[in-house]
């Protein structure tokens, strides 16, 4: 399956939260990471993601597909995806 | 179409783009929006955003599906969207 993540962390969790979702997906932009990956790697994602999380102050969202791709992406701005965005 | 945007804005510029996003997509998260949108509005989304940022600072990314619907929506922690993303 194909899954986008949006997340919105407090300054003191977002390194913490960067690493472990660039250990399952591709890093998009700021706090937006895609990818492809399996019903067992996104249990774990979402199992290590909600060890961190403070529900107080952080967020997440998870928007999964069964098509393998979005029709298409447009970007505007600064980019922070790095090189790795480059699929 | 159907689209989600995701944008990562400086705070001064902050409330405006949320009040650009909020005329045309559903709030669903912080900095995540989404909804069904023609063409012409989503042109319109785009020049808006477009006066506001300062591609220096701030980031947009668009997802743009063909298709209605993702397969499904997660979320996490804190919710921030208000009454209107119960659509």
């Amino acid at each position: 399956m194909f899954v986008i993540v949006v997340y919105d962390f407090n300054e003191k969790r977002v390194a913490k939260a960067l690493k472990i979702c660039r250990k399952y997906l591709h890093w998009v932009q700021n706090s937006v990471f895609e990818g492809e990956i399996s019903q067992a790697n996104y249990v774990k994602l979402k199992a290590e993601l909600s060890r961190l999380i403070d529900p107080e102050e952080d967020s997440v969202v998870f928007y999964i597909f069964r098509t393998k791709r979005y029709s298409k992406r447009e970007e505007m701005g600064l980019k922070k995806g790095g090189d790795e965005n480059i699929l």
